[in-house]
Parts: structure tokens; C-alpha cells; sequence
């Protein structure tokens, strides 16, 4: 055997994680991982079509996480393991000596047992840290390509040239149809590893199970293939490493030396070539090894070349618009977690919210729901923004309140999308059709007041929730008498000057079950009365709504009222702690798997368990800042009330 | 006597209410007449020096209210009764009638009981019936400038001429200095009603009450003058209508006729000129009266010219931000019209506010201060803003988030600004000082944290009341111990998931008391705990601070958390609610007569009579969003607290 000509080297691999892993990553932290740290199994690839300068990269992107994906044509797979931490602390503590050790480990073990020899993709694993600032969305990673090493390296015994000097145009062609055909045969977009056997004329690939049989004939000599991402015309890619330790460890004994082709596949202008690809010789250690895994080798450098993690900014590179709506999705899934794990989110963010009124309490309630991830908001109102406005109002500012004030309704929708361009928000200036408050009977008004119920009716229709957050009590009426007849969940607040009331309005059965079933009769039944007292136990169909306790019809209570009165003068935390509870209160309500339908808790239940991950369902919540103290009242409804009842519905499509 | 020569008539006054007038009237319906309706005296006043084309004016200004206020020179005052009214139903439906004839009655009394002659100026009274609607800044008015009538009008005898035409120089010179001595014997600046009698070279006037006296040697001839605003040369203005009723009443039977000189006095281009006064001759009617008041009128006609109300509408010609202002301290002085009267406003809008941490917490109490219309807010916070804030933290928009965001406490505090201008606000781009986070020990970084601290020091020195709004615990010790040290009022929130807790800190005596006086001693007195359990009628200086019932040093709990760890994960509605208690918190301490000395009131005392207007002063406020329950513990200082306890001031000092 000729004297070396030094020793092989290999060129390293590059981590090329792309934007699509880490936000696939980011998802499943949020969804799926949360806090579990257990390592996960990802999938990458590597790609050997480049043209020459370009570095060799293991590629993971969004479709790593995916098992089943597909590989891009002429791309090898690669294996690897994630270890995704919750914490930088954890991230950077994290012993990737041993880490490495157990994975190498491991690639040992699958050459000795052979295993590897069946599955060549044994030999060709990664391991993954990482640290996800879901915050600031930088991303902190450690990537490692662990390769086994010969204690004394690899000495070369031919030095690598170009396979276009050395094969003939035939063999060349041989060697490309030969590799493709294998390729198809094993169901796959490339091989890692294969055997190769040639003369002047033809060229024979294998899978690296049918050693023995190949080279039976072949009296020593022994070629092996290596699916090959790098373009240096000196020297050979990392996947090579683990492959000649196990021809080492498998053949050593009986071979000197093998000859290894690096398979390296591209198109340039249109035409396919491999004759980039290189050859060469090396000496076959003998007796290298023992029984024990030899060192290992392969975490990757960092940026700047040293020994430190990577670090990736999306939030610079991504549309900030998408960034504001996956940090909003984050703070909501943290919930998820570990606080609620039932939390069932979609059903709150997909609720579609109407609200009727945009003043303190529209204000309040629509900044809570779009921190509760709410996408759909709708205001209705009639004011226009007045200079006293924006400090109460949390959506108003000076500027609104300029050349007469801007509509309140518009202006509430446009700045919900100042503050989150992902949400739906629009706006209707216009007026709730009043009992009491005298049509003028023209033509013109007329129209209008039919108009506004029709565009009212419709509005409801497309919402699930309405909030009724006007400041007269009769402007509530006929929304919640149409929201009733079309069983719409109806959230109610208003305010005194340091108490309020926030409720939900009975949600009345539907129709068919109304009359047809026996066992939805609003008569309360025995089972509705097991163990209860007078106003527990109610169900959500038989609660009342804001006028069941009335006793007078609905008048102008606009008219003839002093400055005090016509200005709802409260305490201005009143509103803010309110509105977010209408929120809370609708949250809560959804959460229950009867929703609107759940049984009302009262006060007493505070010491009962709670019906939902949430906590408590109740009818009313009667708050008294004074006292700092809540109440949460039941009441049933009254079955001639003149919003709730179904008669009153008639007297409505009379409108 | 002559033939008459047609009807005398009279050029009515326009009203001339000034944006001065409107002001004071608002101050005076906000802070002093709120709901009281009896009529109040004004003052108002004519001029009759105009250049001639001006109308006849009748000005009321912002001295109108106050009956000491000197009046303008060469101005005549007049007094009338303000009718303001609550509502605007209240002021349409005003009986204008009735009103006129109430006043005109009392004119008639006065010309007959001959108090009109020794005090003339009870013929010169008018009317103004107000409604002033402070949301818009629209002030409706009617004007009344009652005159009695002749049954039959007046008759002229000798057409008006001018004075200039029929007076020599001499005449005109000695008028002048006549009417001007008179004036300052009276000590007016202008006298309404005066007596004249006149020779080729003298002239001599007098007042009213000596009218026997002063035409005895006349011979039947009588000259009064009057103070005349109207400028038409045909034409005296309306102040001469009562005035010759007057006349009439007293001498009608004994004069046939009486010659009038409307004094008119202007300065042109430097020069004093009387010479366009007007003089004439009118023909007094005999027996025109009864006992009974004659028909009277006077109410002004609107812009328009017909019978309605004027209006002004003072929102376009106010600068918008004096309007914003005005606008938002009006809201709070309804407050105190009837519902809490004693309400001490002035308390709540002068403290100086100190808000460390601008996240959820800092935001909602931000907005709850304005609503409170305080006026110095200053925020201190290291952060900047990322696209999850906005939907949860209610002063930032998206646009605030591009770039890697803007710096929180300097966002915040321009927010406060665009919302309302009139606010002083401030921010800190600052870290607070934290025991158990190491500081780099590099000479820059302990010179940054030197620094830090002095100004942290500074800041808690220029403000009355500080909230620690972070989120974390450790960054609340520094700003605890220095906040006590300097015996500022401390209110803290934190939140959990779906718990909060809102508090104040115990409020040390202060220093020399503390030392030098028995009776504030620490120790429990006998009347301390008269009739007292253990945890109630404890005084504001005993009660604990956030740290009291800490067992552990404060450490780095930012350290090795994940991410809904980092985050402060809670329902999106909990920060509103704590943000707006920790102000109504504060709020409710400042109107205690003992500020944060006071009792703390807790759960117990919700039964009992509260201490203020506004309610309970609470240690604690401890929230359950689950239950949508609030407790109201009260704990005592830990006299060996790391944070409240002398002990740890002087640490700090050190630090």
C-alpha cells in the first residue's frame, strides 16, 4: 500500500434554519409543547445541487416538525432531536457534553448492532437547542452534527480528484441512471449511502444491507458512495464521518483501504452533471476501536466563529402586523399552559361582538375583549366625542373631539385598529329606536326610525353577543327585546355613581324545544328544585333580564334631566372596572359548556366548586365601590316583562 | 301747548353677554349654584360713548357676578336677576309673562312709593332667563329690559334736535362740567337720571331726590336728563321709558309737558364732544294711571328678529384646549352637586402622582387618575413597548411597537398628553435598582445604578403619592423603603392570574413625633384598642407594607422563569380593575380628613357607617376575578420589615 498523502478532512455543515421552522416552532411551543421539555424528533435535509461556493447546510424549515412531509426532490433526510427549553437559564446551562455523548452513543450502538447497516439514516442525526423568546421573538439555538472520530484521523491513500477525470462520458452516465434507479426502487429522493461497483463500461449501485453479496466478486476492492452536500473539489462533507467509521468498524479487519465516490448532483443551465463529483482513497484503520464509543465530535460554531449559541431576531424580518398578531395569540395561549389547561380560547376569540353604546363602558369593554383576542367588534352609537370625553373614555383623544367631535362609533372602530390592525372593527353612527321618545311623524323621520330598526335587527343577527352599554335605560329595550326573540346572549351594564350592575340576560330556549319538548318546560321542574332554595339552581333560560323588574313602561328619561343627571356622573374607576367585568362575566358564560344556558351562581356558590376553570357563572354582579364589595344576585324572569317575554317580541315586528 | 308731533319711540337695548359673562356663569353653576334655581342678582352695564351706528347695548362680562366690581368709566350700571335653570325643558317652558310682570310690578312699586326717586337706579333693572347646557358649551338666553307703558304713548311736543344746535359752547362746556362734578359728588361713574336747568351761560343739575327743590324757581319748566346709549339722532334709548313713567306719576297732574335731554358723551380723536346729546319736548299724559301697574314690555327679540331664545355657541370660539379642560372639570363638579357635596376635589386633582412601572397596571391607573382630572402623572419604566402590549396595556398602539419599540414611560406619557393636554405628565426611561440582581460591578455600571437610585430618590421626593405597578417583587423594595422614609402615601397593586392585591402601605409618623412625643407611640395605647379585635381600628401608621409578611430576602425571581412566568399571565380584564381600585383607593384615603393616618376599614366595617363620603378606606383590596369577590384584610407593620422598618432606611442609604 502507497505511503498517505496526509490526513482527510471534512468540510463542517452549516445550520440553515429557516423562518418557516421557527415560526412552525413557535407554534407548537404554544399549542402543543407549552412546558413540556421532553425531546421532540425533527426532521431536515441537506441538498447537494449547489452551485460550487456555496456552503454545505443541514436545511430545517416549517415542515420539520412534520414526519409525513415530503423531502424536496435530490434532498437526503436527516434525523435529528429537539431540545426545546422554557427558560434562557436552562438553555444556557444545558450540558451539551453529555448531550453529544448520548447521541454519538447511540450512532455507536446502531454500527455495532448493524442496525445502521439496514438504515443507513441511523449514522446521519442532528441535535437541536433551543431557547424560544416568544417576547421579543429572538430565537437562541445550539445546532451539533455529532461525527465519531478515528482516534488517529484518516489517511489518505489516493487523493480525491474529479470524477470527470477519471470516469469515462459512459461510466458517468452509468453511474447517474444506476443511482436513479436505486433511488426509485428504495422509494426515496436520495440515498445517504450506497456501494458502487464499476468497469470500463457499466456501473452497479447498491444499498448498503447487500454488502456482503456486491463485492463477493470483486477480489478486495471496494467503492462506496456518499450522497455528498459539499462543493469542495479537496474535500468530502460531514456525512461521510459516521459512514467510514462504520466501514471501518465492519470491515476493517479485512480490507486495507476503500474508495469512496461523493456523489454530488447538479443542474447547470438546464443540464444535468455530476461530474463535480470527487474520488479518492483512504486507508482502513485496523483495530481502532474497542468495545467503547469513540470521542464524538460536532457543535457548531456561532456567527462570529466562537463557541457560543446562535441567535435569530425575526421580529426585524417579519411584517409587524403578523408579529402584533402572534404576540397577541401568545399572551392568550400562555393561559393555556398552566393556569387553565381546558381553556377552550376559540371560543371566546371567535365571538362576535356587538356593541351598543361607545361611551365609558363601550370604551372599557372593547379594550377587554381585545385583550381577551376577540376579533370581531362592532359599536353602535349616535354621540359624537366631546372635549370631557377622553379621559373617561379609553379610546378617545383630544384631537377626536376637534370641529364638533368625530362620531363616537367610527371613531371607536378606527382606533381599535390603531391599536391592533388584526382585529374586524366597525362602526354605525346611528340611533337606537326608543319607546317613549316621541317619532316626529314625518315622512323622513319615520323612514329613518324604520330604517334604524331593520339595520338594528340585521346587526344582532350577525353578532353572538350583545352588550347593551347605553346610558338610558330605554334605549335598552328594543335591542334586548330583538336580541331575546332571536336568542342572542345579552350582556348588560350600566352605572349609578358608585355602584353598578353587570348581567347576563335569561337566554330564552328555542323555539321548537319551547313547545315541543315536555322537559324544557320553563315550569320548574322536580330536578330543578332538588336541594335548592328559592333563587338557586336557575337555569339560564329562566333567568330575567334588565326590565323584568320594572313596573313602569319605558318613558324619556332624557327629558327635562338636570346637567348631573343627563352626564352619567360616576367615580371614573366605576366604568373601567365594570366594562372589563361584562368581559369577564361573557368569558366565563362561554366557557361553560351550556353557555348561556348555564344555572346562575349566586353569592353562596363562592364557597361551592366552581362551574368552569373560570370560576363563577352568575346572573348579576352588583358591585358598590364604596364598600368595595360585590354581590351576585339571581332573579328569575317575569313572564309578561316587556322585553323578555315572547309577547313583547310580537309588538316589536310591529315597530 | 303745540300740537304733538307724532309718537315718541324709544331704540331698544340689544343684549351684549360676553364670552367673560358665559365663563363666570359656568364657574358659578359649577362650583357654587349647582342645582339651586332661585334667581340671583347680576350686573350689568350701558356705555353711551360709541361712535353713531353702533346699537344700544346693554354688556354683562365676567364681573357681572360680583356686585363689588367697579364699573368701566363713563359706564352706567344696571342691575337684573339672573333665572338660570337646570334643564333646557325648565327654560323653554319658563313663564316669560309672568316673569315681566313680577319685575315691571316692582318697578311701578318703586316709582310709587317714591323709592325710584331717591334711588333711581330701580328703574333700570333687567331680565335674563338662562339655560347653559356645559356638555356643549351652548348657552341659551332671554333678554328682558322691562319698560312700563303709556296707555296711549307719549306725544312729542318739540322734535329732538341737536344738542349742539340748540346749546351754545358755553352751555355745552358748563353741562359737561356740571354732569361730571355731580358724578363725582354721587361717586358714579355715570348717573342715569338727572335734573337740568340751564340759562344762556349757566347750567346747573342735580339729582332725582331734589326735584321740588331744584325746579322751584322754574316756573313750570323741567329739564331731565338722561344717560342716553342710543346714538340715532330721533331716537332716545330705553332707559327714558321707566323714567318718564316716573314723571308722569309724580307730576303729571302739575306739568303738561317736560323737556328731556338724552346726554350722549363720546370722545373723538382726543376730544370730549356732547354736542350729539338730543334734546326735546314731550307732552306728559294727565290721569294715565291707575292704581295698577301698567303693561310692560321688554323681552328681546332673537338674532333672527322673531320671539326665541339667542343662543351662543361658545365651543367654536374657545380654544380647544381651555374647552377640554373646562369639559373635564366639569364632570368631576357635577359629583359634588348632589351626590357627594362634600366632596374635596381639590385634594384628588393637586396630588402629584408617581407611577413606577407603565405596563397593565401603570396604564389603567393612568387612565383612572385623568378621569379624576389629577394633573401631574409621572411614569418610570424600563421597557419598551412589543406587539403584544397594545390590546392589554391601554396608552399604546401598534405604531408604537415598530422599530423595537418606543420606551414606555415616555409613550405613556405623550399618550397622556394627546388624550388631555391640560395633564402635566412625564416619563422615565429608567431602571429601578433591585436587590438580588447582580449589577455588573464595572465603574459604569455602578455609576448608572448610583444614579438611578438618586434619581428614583428625587422623583418619589417632587410627588405626594406613589404606585408600584411592577411586575416583579424584588423592584418594589427600593421605591417601598424610600417611600416610607419620606412618609409619601404608597398604594401597591399586583396581579396574579385571576387574583389582585390593591394596597396602601402603612404611612409612617412622622420623625419628631415618632421620637419625641408618648402618645404616637407604635406600641398599642389603650384607646387604640378600645373595643377593637385584633385586626381592626388599626391607625394608617401601624398598618404593614408589601413586604411585611415576607420570610425570604428579595431575590432575582426574574431569573429562570418561562415564558407565561415572564409574562404576567392573567385575564385580560384583572389590570383594569385592579389599575382603576388602586386609584379609588388613593382617591378614598385623600378624602379622609387623616389621609393615610386614617383607620384602616376593612372587610367587617361594610356594614357599618363609612368613614367618608366616598366610603371604606381599606388596608387591602384582595380580588377574586373566579368568584367576582373582593376581601378587605388589614394587617400590621413587621417591625423588622426589610422594606417599612426604619432599619432598612438607613440600608438604603448605603446602597
Amino acid at each position: 500500500i502507497s505511503p498517505t498523502l496526509g490526513k482527510l478532512q471534512f468540510a463542517p455543515f452549516s445550520s440553515a434554519l429557516n423562518v418557516g421552522f421557527w415560526h412552525e416552532l413557535t407554534q407548537k411551543k404554544l399549542n402543543e409543547y407549552r412546558l413540556d421539555e421532553t425531546p421532540k424528533v425533527i426532521k431536515g435535509y441537506y441538498y447537494n445541487g449547489d452551485p460550487s461556493g456555496f456552503p454545505a447546510r443541514l436545511t430545517l424549515e416549517f415542515s420539520a416538525f412534520d414526519m409525513n412531509a415530503a423531502i424536496p426532490a435530490r434532498c437526503c433526510p436527516a434525523f435529528g432531536t429537539l431540545y426545546n427549553t422554557n427558560t434562557f437559564e436552562t438553555f444556557k446551562s444545558c450540558d451539551k457534553k453529555s448531550l453529544l455523548e448520548k447521541e454519538a452513543n447511540e450512532i455507536w450502538e446502531s454500527i455495532k448492532s448493524g442496525a445502521a447497516l439496514e438504515n443507513p439514516m441511523l449514522l446521519n442525526r442532528f441535535l437541536l437547542l433551543t431557547f424560544a423568546d416568544l417576547k421579543k421573538y429572538h430565537f437562541y439555538y445550539w445546532f451539533c452534527y455529532p461525527a465519531l472520530c478515528f482516534p488517529d484521523g484518516i489517511h489518505i491513500v489516493q487523493k480525491p480528484v474529479c470524477l470527470g477525470d477519471r470516469f469515462s462520458l459512459n461510466q458517468i452516465q452509468a453511474l447517474q441512471k444506476a443511482y436513479d434507479e436505486l433511488c426509485q426502487t428504495e422509494g426515496v429522493t436520495a440515498l445517504p449511502y450506497f456501494l458502487i461497483k464499476y468497469h470500463d463500461n457499466s456501473v452497479v449501485v447498491s444499498p448498503l444491507k447487500k454488502w456482503d453479496d456486491f463485492f463477493q466478486d470483486q477480489g478486495g476492492k471496494v467503492t462506496v458512495g456518499v450522497y455528498d452536500p459539499c462543493n469542495l473539489s479537496h474535500y468530502p462533507g460531514w456525512p461521510l464521518r459516521n459512514f467510514l467509521i462504520l466501514a471501518s468498524h465492519k470491515w476493517g479487519n479485512i480490507l486495507q483501504s476503500i474508495e469512496v465516490l461523493c456523489f454530488r448532483d447538479r443542474t447547470m443551465q438546464g443540464v444535468r452533471d455530476i461530474t463535480h463529483s470527487i474520488i479518492f482513497e483512504i486507508k482502513l484503520p485496523q483495530g481502532a476501536f474497542g468495545p467503547d464509543c469513540p470521542k464524538a465530535v460536532g457543535w457548531e460554531k456561532n456567527q462570529k466563529g466562537g463557541m457560543g449559541p446562535r441567535v435569530v431576531n425575526l421580529s426585524e424580518c417579519m411584517d409587524p402586523k403578523r408579529l402584533a398578531e402572534s404576540s397577541v395569540d401568545l399572551n392568550l395561549k400562555l393561559m393555556c399552559w398552566r393556569l387553565v389547561p381546558t381553556l377552550d380560547l376559540e371560543k371566546i376569540v371567535s365571538a362576535k361582538c356587538l356593541l351598543l353604546g361607545a361611551g365609558t363602558l363601550g370604551c372599557s369593554v372593547a379594550r377587554t375583549l381585545m385583550g381577551w383576542g376577540v376579533r370581531k367588534i362592532t359599536f353602535v352609537d349616535n354621540a359624537r366625542i366631546s372635549y370631557s370625553n377622553p379621559v373617561r373614555q379609553p379610546l378617545y383623544e383630544f384631537e377626536d373631539c376637534l370641529s364638533g367631535g368625530k362620531p363616537k362609533a367610527l371613531a371607536a372602530a378606527e382606533r381599535l385598529q390603531k391599536i391592533f390592525p388584526g382585529v374586524n372593527s366597525e362602526g354605525y353612527n346611528m340611533s337606537i329606536p326608543m319607546p317613549g321618545h316621541p317619532v316626529n311623524f314625518s315622512e323622513v323621520t319615520m323612514a329613518q326610525a324604520r330604517k334604524d330598526v331593520a339595520t338594528l335587527e340585521e346587526l344582532i343577527d350577525a353578532h353572538d353577543v350583545v352588550f347593551l352599554l347605553m346610558d338610558t335605560r330605554e334605549s335598552r329595550w328594543l335591542p334586548a327585546v330583538i336580541a331575546a326573540s332571536k336568542r342572542k346572549l345579552v350582556i348588560n351594564a350600566a352605572l349609578g355613581f358608585d355602584t353598578f350592575v353587570v348581567m347576563r340576560h335569561g337566554l330564552k330556549k328555542p323555539k321548537q324545544q319551547e313547545t315541543g319538548n315536555a322537559c324544557f318546560s320553563t315550569a320548574p321542574g322536580p330536578s330543578d328544585l332538588l336541594g335548592s332554595s328559592l333563587f338557586s339552581n336557575i337555569p339560564g333560560y329562566k333567568l330575567g333580564c334588565y326590565f323584568c323588574n320594572d313596573v313602569v313602561a319605558p318613558g324619556d328619561s332624557t327629558r327635562d334631566r338636570t346637567l348631573d343627571q343627563q352626564c352619567t356622573v360616576s367615580r371614573p374607576g366605576l366604568a373601567m372596572i365594570a366594562g372589563a367585568l361584562a368581559v369577564e362575566l361573557m368569558v366565563s358564560v362561554l366557557q361553560h359548556p351550556e353557555g348561556g344556558y348555564a344555572v346562575a351562581s349566586s353569592s353562596d356558590d363562592r364557597m361551592n366548586e366552581p362551574p368552569t376553570s373560570l370560576g363563577l357563572v352568575p346572573h348579576q354582579i352588583r358591585g358598590f365601590l364604596s364598600r368595595f364589595d360585590n354581590v351576585l344576585p339571581v332573579s328569575l324572569a317575569f313572564d309578561k316583562c316587556t322585553a323578555c317575554s315572547p309577547k313583547s317580541w310580537n309588538l316589536c315586528s310591529h315597530f
